[in-house]
C-alpha cells in the first residue's frame, strides 16, 4: 500500500471519521482507522461497534492495500504537519509510514481483517432531505432527548410517518420538542425508528460542512446517511417510543404572545438567582404583561416584568429556567405563543400555528 | 446605602475582584464581595485571605454605606443586564437591592463588618514597573513554577536584587527560568520574595487592561500591586528559595543555533507520538542539523530533521518535548542559542547574549 495525498484533504476526511471512535476502549482496534487505498482514492472508516463513517477522497494511488492505525494518533500527526503539504503513505510489515516535508512516522498498525464492520443489509426505505431541513429537525428536538439510560428509548430522536408527514420527536419526560414536515418522497410505509444521540451529533457535525440532498436509508434496525463523500451508517436504538400524542396538549384556551427576546432576556436574568435546587422560575401573567420571579432561599429574590399579549383570567405558572431558555433559543420568530391550560397541565409553545416544531413543557410547582 | 452605577463599569470593576473568590469556601463570608459606597463612588473587595483585590469606580452616591453580598451571583447578575442601563444598588434591612430597566433583585447580605482584612502593615520597598515590563517577567516565569505542594518553597516567582540586577525565577526542578532586568529605582536592598502563583495570575489578568506604570510596593512577608483603579494585597511565600544560581550553567561549550519556529514546530509534530509515558524527545545534534525523534513502544516512531548551526562533536540528548515546547513559545528572536555541555547535565537556553530572560531546562534519558 502507497499513496500520496494532500494535507488538508485528508484532514478534513480523518476530522469527519475520527470523532466517532472512543477515547478509551477495551478493544484495542476500535481506537484504530481503517485506510483502505483503492485505484483512485483512499477510504477512512472508524467505528465504534453501533455506529461507523466511511470518507473518501482523492490520492494518488502507487500500490492498493488496507490497514488500520489509531485514529486519533494519526488526526494529530495530519494536523500538525505544514500547511499544503503532501502527504506519502505506504505499509511494510507490521508498520506504517507517514512523510511529509522533512517529517517521518512510523505508526503501528493493527490487522485490516480485524477491523469490525456493521453488518451490511438491506435499508428497503429510502429518501432524501436538504441539509438544511435535516439540520432544524435535529436542532429543535436533541436538546429535548432524555441522558437517562434506563430510560434508553428516550435516548434518541422518534422518527415516524403519519398520513403523509414525518414526525420527529425528542421527549425526557419534562419536556417534548416535535418537528414535522411533509414526508418526503419513498419515506411512504417507513417503520417507526429511534434514531440513537450519537449518531444524531456525528450527523449534525457532518452537515455543518455538506450543502444540498442528504441520502437517508433505514431498515427498522439501521439507518444510513449520505452526506457530500462521507456515509454514516447507525445502529437504532431497539426499543418503542411512548405514544407521545397524548402528552401534546390540544385544548388549552389561555393563549399569552409574548416577544421572543424579551422573555429569553427575562429569564436568562431572573435565573442568575437560581441554585442547583431552586430552578424554577414563575411567571404570573396578568392581563397585557408577565412577571417573571425566582425565590432562592439562600441567594435571594429576582423578579423582571415583560410586556405580554394576554387576556384570558389571571395565572401563576412555574417552569425549569433552563428547559424554557432551551426552547427559546430555537424560537426564529420575533413571538412565540405560549398555549396554558393551569399551572399543572403540560403547556404548548410554538412560534405560530404553521410552525413546523412545536414544544411541550411540564410546570414546576412554585 | 444607595447609589447608580453604568453597567459596563460595574462588570468590568467585578471581573476584577470577583476571579479571586473561590468557587467553595468553607467559610461564607469567603463568597462575598465587599460593596462599600463612598462620597463619589463605589468600592468593591473579594479576598481569599491570602489574596485581596480592591477597585473603586466613580458611582452616582445618595446614601453611603457598606455590605457584602455573593461575588458570583451579582457578577452573574450584572453580566445579565441590559447593555447601557443604569444599575441602582441600595441596602434595607438584610437585603441589598439592584434595579436596572425592568428587573429587580434582592440579594441575601453578610454584614460587613465580618469580612475579613488583610491587615494593613508597612510595605517598605516602593518601586515602579512598565506594565509591559511586569507582563514580560511573569510570561516567561510562571510555566516553571512547580505544582508540587509539598515544595511549597517553588509555587510561586522569586524576586530579589543581586547588584544593581532585579531577577524574576521560577523552577520546578526539571526546568527554570530566570529574567533579569536593570533593579528599578527604589528596590534597593529589597528582601528576598516569593510571590505565590495565584497572587501572580490575579495580576497578569489585570495587566491585560492597564498599561503605564504598576506601583509594587513590599515587605518580607507582603506585595502589593496598583494597576490602574485596582490595588492587589497579597501574601508572600514564607520558605527559602533554594540557590538557584549554581544549577545555571556556565562552562556549557557546545552551541547549538536553530530556527525557533522550525524546532518548535518539528517539536510538536514528533511529540504527536509521544504517550503519557514516554514524553521524551531526542535531538540527535550533527554538524549543522538537529534529528528530532520519539519512540514509543506502544504509538511507534517519528522523526524529523531541522537544519542548524553546530560545529561541536555529534550528540544525542532527549528533553521532555513538554518542556522544550513551553520554553520555545517564550522565545521572540527567530532563532535561538542552545548551549549544551552532554547529553546528561542542565542545558542552557537562551534568545542571545544579551537577552533579558534565560531557561534551563534538565535532559532526560533517552
Amino acid at each position: 500500500m502507497k499513496a500520496t495525498v494532500e494535507r488538508a484533504t485528508l484532514l478534513k476526511c480523518l476530522g469527519h471519521v475520527q470523532s466517532v471512535v472512543e477515547r478509551r476502549n477495551t478493544i484495542p482496534i476500535l481506537s484504530n482507522v481503517l485506510i483502505e487505498v483503492e485505484n483512485g482514492g483512499l477510504k477512512l472508516m472508524a467505528t465504534d461497534l453501533d455506529l461507523q463513517v466511511v470518507d473518501s477522497i482523492a490520492a494518488q494511488v502507487e500500490t492498493a492495500g488496507a490497514t488500520t492505525v489509531s485514529a486519533h494518533t494519526l488526526f494529530d500527526i495530519v494536523r500538525k504537519l505544514p500547511e499544503g503539504s503532501q502527504v506519502e503513505i505506504a505499509v511494510s510489515g507490521d508498520k506504517m509510514s507517514i512523510a511529509a516535508g522533512r517529517a517521518r512516522f512510523n505508526l503501528a498498525t493493527l490487522p485490516r481483517d480485524d477491523f469490525p464492520m456493521i453488518a451490511e443489509s438491506d435499508l428497503p426505505t429510502k429518501f432524501q432531505l436538504p441539509a438544511e431541513t435535516l439540520k432544524q429537525i435535529i436542532d429543535k428536538t436533541r436538546f429535548a432527548i432524555s441522558t437517562e439510560e434506563t430510560r434508553y428509548y428516550l435516548n434518541g430522536i422518534f422518527m415516524h410517518v403519519v398520513e403523509g408527514k414525518l414526525y420527529a420527536v425528542a421527549t425526557d419526560g419534562h419536556r417534548l420538542a416535535r418537528v414535522a414536515l411533509d414526508a418526503p418522497a419513498g419515506s411512504d410505509g417507513m417503520p417507526d425508528i429511534i434514531v440513537p444521540r450519537k449518531c444524531v451529533a456525528e450527523v449534525r457535525k457532518l452537515l455543518d460542512e455538506v450543502t444540498g440532498e442528504i441520502e437517508v436509508s433505514l431498515s427498522s434496525t439501521k439507518i444510513r446517511f449520505r452526506a457530500g463523500t462521507a456515509v454514516l451508517t447507525s445502529k437504532l436504538i431497539d426499543g418503542t417510543f411512548p405514544d407521545y400524542s397524548r402528552v401534546i396538549p390540544t385544548k388549552n384556551d389561555r393563549l399569552l404572545k409574548v416577544d421572543t427576546k424579551s422573555l429569553a432576556e427575562g429569564v436568562d436574568r431572573v435565573a442568575a438567582i437560581a441554585t442547583e435546587k431552586t430552578r424554577a422560575v414563575k411567571m404570573s401573567i396578568d392581563r397585557d404583561r408577565i412577571v417573571l420571579s425566582v425565590t432562592s432561599p439562600e441567594t435571594g429574590t429576582a423578579a423582571e416584568e415583560v410586556p405580554a399579549d394576554y387576556a384570558s383570567e389571571s395565572l401563576d405558572v412555574g417552569f425549569n429556567a433552563r428547559y424554557l431558555l432551551d426552547i427559546l433559543s430555537e424560537i426564529e420568530t420575533d413571538e412565540i405563543e405560549i398555549h396554558l391550560a393551569d399551572a399543572a397541565a403540560p403547556t404548548l409553545i410554538r412560534e405560530g400555528q404553521s410552525s413546523p416544531a412545536l414544544y411541550v413543557l411540564m410546570p414546576m410547582r412554585v
